[in-house]
């Protein structure tokens, strides 16, 4: 059995870090150099919760672990700067899971832009990975879910259903379609979309993890206004179509309702023109709550951990 | 069951937070004003492996969870700000438990002068509690475990032994030594002192939370030197001399090893007026590793998660 200290040691070898990062793992806590305000979010993973093992390869845990995270940032219209990575396991675990684990986290830190710059390791019962990113406003005001007026424009950049089909999929014991899987593996954020938003005049946003109509009426709440989901502005990728035409479950439950999409949903005051990879999907309307083509919903919005 | 929405709304509800917060709880990530550098840690607590239910109160793991982490900023000299908390746990749990532990996170941040600010929530077999902590150097440099100088005092605030000798009183089956078993519920940081070593020109500092010799070890070899522990310096508290008594353990055992302190020890200049609070233990030397009174020691140095 490898010991805790030495784990460690190997996990962190040759982390390169971006030029923010003042002090990076090896003391109690690590130091960064942000620009305004400090934004901060965490989420957890749980094994047999967030995944399974037969489901998912270890690199692809650690890449969502951080991807998920980041997403909440770009989300606050923010620039990512770090993650720390408290990961705990069973001493029984393969050390090669955690080798693969730490590689997926270096990865998707590389394609997100982000240092590694600390963590914790402990035994566990079950796989946990709880990743905390930072990041900072760069003087500009966060772009919250309570700024949607009646009027703007509803739109999301991102991918939308893949991820729910991909673990229905799984659910069967498939491997494919495999744009779904992996999405659901590993969801594909639109890293730097979020600063994009923020910048084209985003009133309000929201990261796409509960499920689109979930998510949406986070922001309807928040803001104090009615949406309208307009489905004939949605598209359908081919994964989600060959997962419904499978399973006789609606394509539209799973893009409205899925959950773990990680796309980016924004309102926009009207005659924004979208920035590239935009798509408008619905306004906002006095009131309050959710609607689909005008009318009620009467499917799940989302997913509920304790529902 | 009460759904994962209305649960975060019943234990963010009625939040208060310090003047630094500019968004709490409620949006994809929080927002804090930081003065100088942003300082972060994060440290996972694990149902049977860090607290178990029956030797714990769900409001003492809440303490535990933001004092731990909170230490390890002060243990950088720097001035704690905030935590986020991610927080899974069984279905079937007694929601009273959630809420005495939500409890207990807003009691030691009051206690800590740090403010709640967000979180995660979730299922999982086992509880799983895991807090990043969030502050700010003012300015100052950070105080690291690497700038330890042959000549310099060694110095400890806060208790040793005590939290060891209250988990081996656990183990046996006893609900006291009270000194003891409370420490080892919730560690009593020495809030505050982190910055008041900085201020008085600490070299290096570390949170003793693997056991005292295991975290010197940590300053002597970041910092290049060896350190002895003089232990005629060292106090044994009542509680730790009852509990090696009654288990024919050696006290010093406990002080030396016992772990989970959450003292802060750090290295000062040769004549520099100790603050208040901080005692003299031993002298930094030329050389590498750890001597007690000047020879090699035998036992165990400390905890090691998968020793």
């Amino acid at each position: 059995m490898i010991g805790e200290f030495e784990l460690i040691a190997r996990v962190t070898r040759g982390l390169e870090v971006n030029s923010d990062v003042e002090l990076s793992v090896g003391d109690d806590a690590a130091v960064v150099s942000l620009q305004g305000d400090t934004v901060v979010c965490t989420d957890i993973l749980i094994e047999n919760v967030h995944f399974k093992q037969h489901w998912s390869p270890a690199h692809a845990v650690g890449r969502k672990s951080v991807a998920v995270n980041v997403s909440d940032l770009e989300a606050m219209g923010c620039r990512p700067s770090s993650v720390v990575v408290a990961l705990a396991f069973p001493k029984t675990l393969d050390p090669s899971w955690v080798d693969d684990f730490e590689a997926g986290v270096r990865d998707e830190c590389r394609t997100a832009g982000v240092s590694l710059i600390g963590g914790d390791m402990s035994s566990s019962e079950h796989i946990v990975a709880c990743v905390t990113a930072i990041g900072d406003t760069m003087g500009r005001s966060p772009v919250t879910r309570n700024g949607a007026r009646p009027g703007d424009v509803v739109a999301v950049c991102g991918n939308l259903g893949l991820s729910g089909a991909g673990l229905v999929a799984l659910q069967r014991g498939f491997g494919s379609p495999k744009d779904a899987v992996l999405e659901h593996q590993t969801p594909s954020v639109p890293y730097g979309q979020g600063r994009v938003a923020a910048e084209a005049g985003a009133t309000a946003m929201i990261d796409v993890s509960d499920g689109l109509l979930a998510d949406l009426d986070h922001v309807a709440e928040g803001s104090g206004v009615a949406i309208d989901v307009d489905t004939s502005l949605l598209t359908t990728p081919d994964a989600v179509a060959r997962v419904a035409a499978a399973t006789g479950k609606p394509a539209l439950g799973f893009i409205l309702a899925g959950g773990e999409d990680h796309a980016l949903a924004a309102t926009f005051p009207p005659g924004t023109g979208l920035p590239d990879g935009w798509q408008r999907i619905g306004e906002v309307r006095e009131g309050t709550g959710i609607t689909v083509d005008g009318a009620a919903y009467e499917g799940a919005k989302g997913w509920d951990h304790f529902g």
